[in-house]
C-alpha cells in the first residue's frame, strides 16, 4: 500500500518529510511529530486532576487548540502530498488521524461533547505508525497466527468459564446475605469474576462459612484453569515456530508435504525437490565424477 | 447417537425443524430458540436486582411462565417426532431440557422452592447443542486429552497444596490473635487458600511481624508454583498435538512405532509400511525404469 | 525398601493386613484407617472453631483421646511384625507416624504445649501412604526431575527477585508516609511481595502520585516476570517427557548417543544397537533371504 | 576479565585471599564477608523500624560506622593488591563496592542525605559475586537469549497494554463518580493496572454497575493475555534449548544447515561433516573390512 506521489518538486519533498524518515528533516519532521503526541497526551491526562485543571487550565486548553490546529495542518499536508487520497483517507491510520482532530472541532459545533476525551486520547496510535511500527507487527505475525488457531478453544474455555460463573453466582446469591454485598445475581457475577481471576478486590467477600467453602473451590479453579490458555497458547506458539521451518509443497515423488524448507531431497524416497534446477546426481553420473559420490553409490 | 425419525409426514417435517440446522425453517427455530432462552437468563438476572424486581417483578413473572409453556411445548414436540425416545430423555441434553423447565412446575407444587434458580439458569447449557458446539467440542478434544494425561499429576499437586495450606493455617492460627480474623484453622485454611492463589481479597490480613513474614513464604510459593501445572498442562498439549502427527502401528520389518502417520518406508529399516498398495520399488526393479530410480537403486 | 517379615504366622498375617491392601481384611483395615485419620483431623480443625469447641470440646477430647490410643497400638503392631525395625522408624513414614502420636502423650508431660496442634495435623500425611500414592511419585518423577534440573536458574529468579523488592521497598519507603503503612523497611518489603505476587490484600497502598507510579512498574514486573519461571518449568517438562523417549548409551560404531530407545540401528551410520541379539542383516545374508530384504540390498 | 597481579609476595598472598575461594584463608575471607554484608543489611532494614531505633538506634550507628570502615580498608586492600586497577574500577563489582561505602562519607559532607539508604542497599549485590553466582548466570545465559529474542515481541505487548489501559483508564473515569476514586485520569490509569495485573487491592473499585460491566471485561483481558508473554517466552526457551543441540554450519555436500551437533553424515545427502578426519566408508573401502560394514555396502 505504498501511497507515493508523482516527482513533482514541492508536494514530492513534502511527501519524503511527511511519509519517510531516511533524511535529516524527515527523522526531524517524525521527532517533532512524537513530542507534540506526547505533550498532547500529557495535557489531557493532567487536565483530567482537578488541582492542575484549576491552576493550568487555560493552559491546557491553549496546548489542546493549538495541537489541533496544527494536527489539522498537518493533516492538510498529507492529503495535498499523495496522490491516491482516498486510499489513504479509507487507511486504518488516516481514520486515527481524522479521529484525533475531530474532537476538538466537534465542541464548537455541539456543546458538551467533553465526554470525547476518549477518542481525542486516540491519538496516541499514531505514535505506532511513526515508531515504524508495523516492523514489530511483522514479528507479531506469529502471534496472531497462534492466536486464531488457539482462538476456537479458548472462546470454548471463556463461554465455559461464563457458564461457571453464572452458576456459582447464583449459589451465592442463594447463600450469602445481600448486606455482604451479594445483593443480586450481576452483582455476584462481578464478585465471581473478580474472585476466579485472582483480583480480589475486597469490595465484596463471603460472610458465611459455606460461603467462604464455596469461595475456595471458586479460587482454586480459577488459579488453575489459568493453566488451559496458557498451555494451549504456548504449544501453539511453538506450532507457529516449527510451521515457519517446514514446508507444505508435496513431494512429487511419494506426495510426502512436510520437508523442511531448506530440504533438496525427499526425506521418504529421495526424490529431488527443487524445481527451478536440476538434481546433482543425475549430473554426478554423466561425469562419472565418483571422488564425492553420495554414500549409497560405492559400486 | 443420531436418533433420525422414520419418513412420515408431519413427524418427519417436525424432527428436521426442530434437530436440524440446514433449511431456512429450522435456522430460524434455532435463533428464535437462542433468543427465547437469552430472554429467560436476561430475566433470571434482572429479577434478581431488588429495583427492578419492584418495578418488573410482575412482568419477569409473566416472562418466566411464557417461557416454561413455550419450552414445554418444544420438549413435547421433541418427544414426538422422536423415534427412540427413551435415548433421548436419558442423553445429557435431554436432562437439560428437562430441568430447564421443571422447576417452574415445582414451584406450583412445593411452595417455596424459588431457590431452583441455579436450576433455571442451566437452561444456558442448551444453547451449547444449538451453537452446535460439539464442533467445538472435538477441537477441545486435544485438551481433554491433555487434561486426562496430566490428571494424576495436577490431583498429586492439588493434595500437596491442601497439605501445605493445612499446615501454614494452623501455623497462622497459633501466631496471629483471632481479632485479626484467624479465629479458626477452618477460617485460616480460606486465609491461606485465598492468599495463596494470589486472589488477597485483603478481609483477613496478618498483623503480626511474624506473621507477615510466613505470609510472605506462602505468597511466593503460590506465584511460583502456578508454573507446575501451567508447565505440566503445556507438555502435554504439545505432547498431544505431536501424537496427531504419529501413527502407532508398528512395522512388520522391525517393529518401530513411531512413525509420522504419512509415511511410507520405515524410518529405521525401510520396510514398506502401506498394507493396502504395494512397494513401488518392487515394481521398478521389474519395468527397469530407472529414470527417477530412488536414490538406492544405483545399479 | 521392601520390609517383609519372615512366615511366621501371627507376624506375618498381620504384617499382610498393615502393611498390603490386595486381600479383604488388608482393604479393611486401609479404609478404616483413612477413616480414623480423616475424623481426627476434622476434629482438630472443628475444636478451634470457639462455638463448636464450647458445644463439642469434651467429645472432641474423648475423639483425639482414642485416637491417640488406637494409633499408639497400631504403631506398636507395626514394629512388631517388621524384621528391620530400625529401618521403618528412620524412614519418611516411620517418622510421620511417630510424630502422628507423640504430640498428644507430650500433653500429659509438658503442660501448655497445645501449641502442637500443627504436628498433630502432619497424620493426613500418613493418607498419601494408604493412598499408595508413592505410584502418584512415580508419576511425579518427571516433575521432580524438572524441577532438579530447573532448581539453579529459578534459585537465581528468586535471590534477584529479593534483590528488586528490596530496593523497591527502601524507595517506597522514602516515599510514601508512614501513616499508608510504609512505617519501616520491613513492612515495605512485605508490602512489595503482596504487590508483585499479585495477591494485593489492600491492607497497605500507595496514596502518593509518585508512589502510586513505582507501584505501577512493580506491579508490571511482577505480572510479566511469572512467565520466567513458568517458561523455564515448561522446557524442562518437555526435556523430561523427551528424554523418556530416547537413550543415552553411545553407539558402538560412531558413538553417537542420542538414540530413540526402541531403535535397533544407528541413526547416523547404520551399526547394529541391541547387545542381546544379533543384526538381522548378517543372518539374511547367508540365507540369501532375499524376500524381506532392507532397501539397501538390491543386488 | 581475569585481574591477576605478578607474584610478589604480600600483594600476591593478599589476592588470593580477597579475590579467590580454593584456600582455607580465602574461604574464611568470603564467608567474614558474607556475614559483614548480612549484619549490615539487616542493621539498615531494623533500623527503619521506628521501635528498634528508639532502642538500639546507637548501635545500629556503630555497626553502620564500623562496616563503613571495613569496607573502605577492604576497598584499599582490594585496590592495593592488584595490577590493573582502573579495569576493577571501571566493572560492575567495582562500583558496587564503591557504592557500598559512599553514602555513610557523603553523610559527614553534606548533612541531611540519610536519603541514600538505597544507595547503601545495594551492598547485597556484592553477596553475588562471592557466591561466585556467576556460574548461575552461565545457567542463565540460556533465559538470557529467550528474553532477548522475545524482547521485541513483548515491548509490542506492553505498548499495546499501555494503550488498552489508558482507553479503559478515561473510559472509567467518564463512568465512575470521582469518589469512588476514579477522580482523575492517572489515577485511573493506577487502578485500571492494579485490576489487569490482577493484583486487586480494592482501594479504588467501581461502584455503578456499567464500571462493574467494563472492569469485568478488563480483568478477564489481564486474566488471559498473560498467556501471550507466557507462551512467547516457553516458545524461546524451549527453541534455546533445542539451539543447544543443534549446529548452523552448513554441509558441503547439499547445503542443509541443521544438523545435530553430534552428526558425523549429513542427515539429507549423507556426506561426511567432520572436517577435521576422514570419511570412515573410504577406509572401509580400501580395507574391504566387511564384519562390521554399514548396510549401505553389502557388496
Amino acid at each position: 500500500m505504498e501511497l507515493r506521489p508523482g516527482p513533482e518538486g514541492l508536494r514530492s519533498r513534502l511527501f519524503h518529510i511527511i511519509f519517510e524518515s531516511d533524511t535529516p528533516a524527515a527523522k526531524g519532521f517524525d521527532i517533532a511529530l512524537i513530542a507534540t503526541i506526547l505533550l498532547g497526551t500529557a495535557a489531557i491526562l493532567l487536565d483530567s486532576v482537578l488541582a492542575y485543571h484549576q491552576r493550568f487550565g487555560t493552559l491546557f486548553d491553549y496546548v489542546e487548540w493549538s495541537l489541533t490546529v496544527l494536527f489539522t495542518l498537518e493533516l492538510a499536508l498529507r492529503i495535498y502530498c499523495l496522490e491516491r487520497r482516498s486510499l489513504y483517507l479509507k487507511s486504518f491510520y488516516g481514520i486515527v488521524d481524522m479521529l484525533a482532530i475531530l474532537p476538538a472541532w466537534l465542541v464548537l459545533v455541539i456543546p458538551g461533547s467533553q465526554g470525547l476525551v476518549i477518542i481525542r486520547l486516540l491519538r496516541v496510535l499514531r505514535i505506532f505508525r511513526i515508531l515504524r511500527l508495523m516492523e514489530f507487527v511483522g514479528e507479531a505475525q506469529l502471534l496472531l497466527d497462534a492466536v486464531k488457531r488457539s482462538a476456537h478453544q479458548i472462546l470454548l474455555f471463556f463461554l465455559s468459564i461464563l457458564m461457571v460463573v453464572t452458576l456459582f453466582a447464583a449459589l451465592m446469591y442463594t447463600i450469602e446475605p445481600a448486606s455482604a454485598g451479594f445483593s443480586s445475581i450481576p452483582r455476584s457475577i462481578y464478585w465471581a469474576i473478580v474472585s476466579m481471576t485472582t483480583v480480589g478486590y475486597g469490595d465484596i467477600v463471603p460472610v458465611t462459612a459455606l460461603g467462604q467453602a464455596i469461595t475456595v473451590l471458586l479460587m482454586l479453579l480459577g488459579y488453575s484453569i489459568i493453566a488451559v490458555p496458557t498451555g494451549v497458547f504456548s504449544a501453539q506458539v511453538i506450532r507457529s515456530i516449527r510451521a515457519e521451518r517446514y514446508s507444505d509443497e508435496a513431494c512429487p515423488g511419494c506426495g510426502h508435504d512436510h520437508h523442511e524448507k531448506r530440504a533438496y531431497y525427499c526425506l521418504l524416497c529421495g526424490t529431488w525437490l527443487d524445481e527451478n534446477s536440476e538434481d546433482p546426481r543425475l549430473a554426478e553420473d554423466k561425469d562419472a565424477d565418483t571422488d564425492e559420490a553420495p554414500p549409497a553409490t560405492d559400486t
